[in-house]
């Protein structure tokens, strides 16, 4: 358990909250004890009558923030009073102009009267230990600031507000109640006592086995929603995948030639579409080759096939008759038989085309788009293919784990559960089964953080962004 | 005369204010009447009773953003009720996660609700029209923020704070007072009455011409502790220069060999020393050469000598005997007729010589730093010759113009003055007199704002950062 009492709480940190660089303005937030005291020594309010005794929380104060008699600049105070605040603690947020030599200057004079540097994340980490907010919750913040797209906020966003906590402490608390009944029966295991009713229990873990494994589930599209959804781009060489980023992306990504072959580093860029973040992967044309660097690119091209949940077959349908149609399909096939991954047709340079050939309609029925990327045709169609494909993904559920810490726990919580079952079928002794329930009680309190180490909390606020 | 009752006050204009990118916290900023009205539909308060009619002004409101039923962002509102706030408009500040998608979700709703995106600067100009600050103060703002060194942060926090406008409304006053007396002398010139005494005019034109040539040249320091002070680094090929430029940066800038005339670009850098930006630059060795491209090095030497204020004229004391000491000397000498600069001897290479031979001692008695670039010896005594340099310069000034605009009107209202002066003395007619009068009564308005055209405030603003 992190120790709550040593340290923290102490001391008081500040940090430019804002993003670096110069604007407008920027705000300087302090935290701890010493919040007020140390910021009212160099602020001269507006208000000749404002004192630290008469000073009010969440009000703003306009003044000038003042050292050995030189103004630094003019500032908004605002004070929010414990515990009515971020971090619980005393803060004090100081709003000056964007400069960044004022923002320095600022900083250093509040360090040289006993405000300490905070470490990356550290007001969300005391928000944390002040019980403000959960683990979960807390990490969601740093996701929020990193969302890009409208999907990964909404994620971040139902995070921070409790989502997986309500769930994790609904499960926990579940098995916490039963996790007694056993500790009982365990203290009256001389007397053979059965306290836990077999099979309510055996029903719990039922019930938590499911929501578990729906959780685990939803982390392969939590991941991607926030990360990217991987769309790699396959087909034979020449056929005009790399015209076909080109005219996703909006830009000349990719080297375009008419030589079959030209691509062969694998080449990404995502782009959001409809609030979905999308990481386009452009592979190597898939031949026979004897050019090694050629090879290397086309291996490559199979492991993005294996990491993208969308894949883009492209053809080309202006070079197509009714043999290598047949052709076309077979390998199309040979693909498509991976379930877990979406496939979507897209038969390529209709430019070239009087009219589709009746042929190709009749043969791919379902998602299949035809488009010129050279002319940018119909990249709306395929635009709308993909989101459609996206909104098919399982997303009733109304928890999604996005978080791979997150991830990981589930799986070892669901692993213990699975011993737990095991256990009881095999007449395992029940102090045996009693410490898989605390095994999976403990990766599921690591989510929430009501079990952590400093490593953990270390580990998991080192990657924040300072002043937050 | 700008109209200020047109267009501005009318709409509400809107900005994120803080710097671009993402961080803990970003501000966006509405001014105008709607900003309430448009932030309220938005602000779900965690103070349920909390309405537009009771929302008090410079207090925090915490909260969700919502839109169509989702949470943007967890926000804290502040509102700003006209006049008391910057722009004396009613403003509104919301403070979001500073997540660059939140910020562009929150500024599309507000704009999408009929606030219109702020031009750069449209705050600070609405402070302005508004009569919240003056011209020169609007200026101050924008150079506030790009400051750097203590020394620019000071001047534009005068300037901030009306130290230039004061100065320029006292002078203006005492012209207009007498402009009035010799505009009623001329409804009455058909009388030939003198009401203006003319001893006073005379008076009071020195004490103009005094004053606005004191103004005048104070800029020349103003300028360079704004832009950074120009320090050019000369002396002959191969004794030291780039190892010296690299020394005083501390890092490793410009190309050192031991090849005479490694060096043909004047290499520059800022480096902040004591508060004050020094722009340092080094320039190619001093000596007659074949070598094309040395030679346009060599003249743009010659060049960057004009522009600086500080010289160093560095040589190379170890390989230096009684004879080029005179010859050293009469090179030396050469620069220093010129009285507009300030010259310092470098002696380098001191590691290569036991002690100093005491002919080198007695020849430069002021202003010599002996050091070696290569190994930083003594490198914080040119330093502190630098600072003591620039604090030698005329500073009693107590208002330092540092504005170009300001300078070139301060220059045009001075040679108006000098017309005054030489129409009374050459009987000039009344009439003519007050032409000139008016004109240096013009110049001096533009300078605080009293006089103004759009595309002067056009011209100002336009360079400040969005959200200002």
């Amino acid at each position: 358990m992190f120790n709550k009492s040593i340290g923290y709480n102490q001391d008081t940190i500040v940090a430019v909250a804002t993003p670096s660089g110069s604007g407008a303005i920027s705000v300087i937030r302090l935290s701890g004890p010493n919040s007020l005291s140390i910021c009212i020594k160099f602020f001269v309010p507006a208000n000749k009558k404002l004192t630290r005794n008469n000073i009010e929380s969440h009000k703003l104060y306009f003044g000038n923030f003042v050292s050995d008699n030189t103004i630094i600049d003019e500032v908004l105070v605002s004070y929010f009073k414990n515990p009515s605040s971020y971090t619980s603690e005393d803060v004090i947020e100081i709003s000056c102009h964007g400069s960044e030599f004022i923002q320095q200057k600022i900083l250093e004079i509040l360090l040289d009267d006993g405000a300490r540097i905070a470490e990356p994340g550290e007001f969300t980490l005391r928000a944390f230990i002040n019980g403000r907010m959960d683990l979960s919750q807390a990490e969601a913040v740093a996701d929020l600031i990193a969302s890009q797209s409208a999907s990964a906020h909404s994620m971040a966003m139902k995070q921070m507000r409790g989502g997986i906590s309500e769930k994790i402490n609904y499960l926990r608390s579940k098995l916490i109640d039963f996790a007694s009944l056993i500790e009982l029966e365990l203290d009256f295991s001389e007397e053979d006592v059965e306290f836990a009713n077999r099979e309510q229990f055996f029903n719990l873990i039922n019930e938590l086995k499911l929501e578990l494994t729906s959780l685990i589930s939803s982390f392969s599209l939590g991941n991607v929603m926030k990360q990217g959804i991987p769309v790699a781009i396959i087909g034979k060489p020449n056929v005009g995948k790399s015209t076909l980023l080109n005219a996703l992306l909006n830009e000349e990504k990719a080297i375009v030639s008419h030589i079959p072959g030209t691509t062969r580093d694998a080449i990404e860029d995502t782009f959001i579409i409809e609030g979905y973040k999308f990481r386009f992967i452009d592979t190597a044309g898939l031949r026979d080759s004897d050019d090694i660097v050629e090879n290397i690119g086309i291996e490559r091209t199979y492991e993005k096939i294996k990491q993208a949940t969308i894949v883009l077959y492209v053809c080309d349908i202006a070079n197509i008759n009714n043999g290598s149609v047949k052709e076309v399909l077979e390998e199309f096939k040979q693909y498509i038989q991976d379930e877990t991954k979406h496939f979507i047709f897209v038969g390529n340079k209709i430019d070239q085309l009087g009219r589709l050939p009746s042929h190709i309609k009749e043969i791919f029925e379902l998602d299949t788009v035809f488009v010129s990327a050279k002319r940018k045709e119909n990249i709306q169609l395929l635009t709308d293919a993909l989101v459609k494909t996206v909104k098919k993904f399982n997303i009733t559920n109304d928890v999604i784990v996005s978080n791979s810490r997150h991830y990981q726990a589930l799986v070892n919580a669901l692993s213990s559960i699975v011993q737990v079952e095991d256990g009881f079928n095999n007449d395992v002794p029940t102090d045996l089964i009693a410490i898989d329930i605390r095994h999976a009680l403990h990766e599921l309190g690591t989510i929430t953080g009501q079990i952590t180490t400093d490593d953990l909390l270390g580990n998991i606020f080192g990657k924040f962004c300072i002043g937050k």
